[in-house]
């Protein structure tokens, strides 16, 4: 039966009607579905011997920086040279914080961050909670600052730099990025890399280059900021992140930080003493599986053809109600949905109570406070297409819910 | 021909000799020899259906303690129970870092480390230089006490307690010390966790167990502090670490960090930020190993097969001299070797234009600096033993020219 989402009544009914069905359902975290990891199942074939042909012996202690071929593969997702990458362990969230603690704690010539009076960082919002939950920890204290569709609004960051000497650098996820889905465009890199800081060798940022080849439909083309930054000769202020997470096995991939090599070298010695080199043998897997199954793009075609009719699935559900505004994805992990202001917490409560968890109100923002209750992460991939059918629908159910209550 | 190691001449046409052979030997590093890493190379040949037969997703993310097989695996070795262990990656030097990160900027209820005006750390020595280097990062004071063969000098470390409240913990590697190969006695055990600071909640046991199942001859036992600890009522302040990189893979293994369940609880919101979950794919192939292999005790007897023939020639060719002593472990990776004082870096120095490679003199003491410039840490288990016969050669060659010298 169709229902009316703009019918308060009916939208109870149905309400009522689910509260019974026991449902389990999880549309918080960006995974990817078992089909999804199915298409690296040959990572775990490997043929013992071809883990010997190699001149280190993957078994043991070394290689800190990764081995070649690896970093090559870290190079070809991040744009940048062989050299400029580490190829490191199974995740970068944990290199990420390694970085994070080296220039709190070394400084590589300046000032260390842990003897600022303060540091800030901005955040462009609505955000990845794990970059906000790094900066709470090595207590950085975080500026929110809008996204506009096309990366950061750079008025504002122009504007908060020119009057904030705080200021050391600022988060990006520029393909793609967690939760809008959104990709820098060419004049947003290039007033990024034109931001005064960069030139006073004062500023980092921290490009989070998580979805790097992970289009699921035609997408804008990132620009390459190495290039561009290099070109500036600001090089040194560029770290960038990216992993085989969401290419390979999400908990068992191979993650990769990269700067100039003037910066890496410098980074190694705080590195080497928190690091004791990486896991070879998977390193080692991942060259063969890659050079037998014919390239990471060719591989993400196939995960793009199990991703895109969960995002188009979404966006079916979405286009049934009128209450809120959401994005349309080409690629990446996530649905950012706004609904109207001071009700995502209570759209998200009455999920819960039906059985469909949500990712928590304000997980987007630095502290965990959306200041306007309006944005909601829904990540669809985790799920199977049959499931996320009936999590759009409760989604669907509790958004009408919630905004019809208060009209 | 036979060398008189007390006649000078001798000792320098033998020098001499040596420099024209062009050697390129290496008895810096506690790294396994592949004859040992060959011995858990049926980790490489797991059947893939095998890694499928779980209730987790072993290839996605999740189970940021680690399986529970393996958190059992690391408590056997620990000894300890399995919920007081996180199986983590494949580094327990990371896993301290981790741990130190938490108590810096975390401190659980109590200050954390940053907010206080000097933190200081006992170090027994001589010791593991990663140890040190790590304290160095976090701007943690390194006080050294010496090792007596049985453990620290505990009336050493006792008054030092009484006298400086800046003193929060201590380094231990309680079995098969690195470098000098001795066990903590019971005794010594006994001492350190009666120090008042425990009972005060305001000292950490750095209890890093790196040699756990490592002898390869009759070992004395070491006593569990776990369980001492519990009786004592001070366990939160034990704090263990443990892997199987010289169990199985150096770089390949599973690294594991064990305490109270309170501390786990609590040292797992810092760790969750920073860590995503360990390569569960890795565990479950350590698990799988062990159970078809007959378990890590029967895996260590082959280790100690290959390891006591090294260190029984490394005695052999020591007691052709009479220029310094040395340690006979029953255990553990390394020999130490004290010279007459002032002679260390010499005798390193000479062995290098000699083309052998030993550790940097001052390593296994804070900040680099071996006060008499006597010890020098002999890891004679990542050559062959044709190889080690030569080096132990050109080692006692330059030994005995350095002490000559200057006699």
């Amino acid at each position: 039966m169709k229902i009316d989402f703009c019918n308060l009544q009916e939208v109870q009914a149905k309400y009522e009607e689910i509260q019974n069905k026991g449902y389990a359902m999880d549309l918080t975290r960006g995974k990817p579905h078992a089909d999804q990891l199915n298409l690296a199942n040959d990572l775990l074939s490997e043929d013992k011997d071809s883990l010997f042909n190699n001149s280190v012996d993957l078994r043991n202690y070394g290689e800190i920086l990764g081995l070649s071929e690896c970093r090559k593969m870290g190079s070809e997702i991040i744009g940048c040279s062989e050299r400029q990458v580490i190829a490191g362990g199974n995740s970068s969230l944990t290199i990420m914080y390694q970085y994070l603690s080296s220039l709190y704690f070394d400084g590589f010539g300046k000032q260390p961050w842990s003897q600022e009076e303060r540091v800030s960082i901005i955040c462009p919002v609505p955000g990845f909670d794990r970059h906000f939950k790094l900066c709470e920890m090595f207590g950085m204290n975080m500026i929110s600052v809008p996204l506009t569709g096309s990366g950061p609004d750079m008025d504002q960051v122009e504007d908060l730099i020119k009057k904030d000497s705080s200021i050391k650098g600022i988060w990006c996820v520029p393909k793609h990025s967690n939760p809008t889905g959104e990709t820098y465009s060419t004049s947003c890199v290039e007033r990024l890399i034109n931001l005064p800081s960069l030139a006073k060798g004062d500023f980092k940022i921290l490009w989070d280059n998580a979805y790097a080849v992970h289009d699921f439909k035609d997408s804008e083309i990132l620009p390459n900021i190495f290039k561009m930054a290099e070109k500036q000769g600001v090089l040194d202020s560029v770290i960038a992140f990216a992993s085989t997470s969401k290419i390979t096995f999400a908990g068992g991939g191979v993650g990769f930080i990269a700067m100039s090599e003037d910066n890496l070298n410098n980074f190694l010695h705080h590195y080497s003493a928190m690091v004791i080199g990486p896991d070879k043998i998977n390193q080692q897997r991942h060259i063969n599986f890659f050079l037998k199954s014919g390239g990471i793009k060719n591989h993400m075609l196939k995960h793009a053809d199990i991703l895109r009719p969960k995002f188009e699935c979404v966006h079916e559900w979405l286009l049934k109600q009128e209450h809120g505004t959401w994005t349309q994805p080409t690629g990446g992990y996530f649905v950012s949905f706004m609904s109207k202001p001071g009700l995502a917490k209570e759209i998200i409560s009455l999920a819960a109570k039906s059985g469909l968890k949500l990712t928590k109100a304000g997980a987007t923002y630095p502290y965990g406070v959306d200041p306007e209750d309006r944005n909601i992460r829904l990540a669809p991939t985790a799920c199977s297409l049959e499931e996320l059918h009936i999590a759009m629908e409760v989604f669907i159910v509790c958004l009408s819910l919630a905004t019809l209550q208060i009209s």
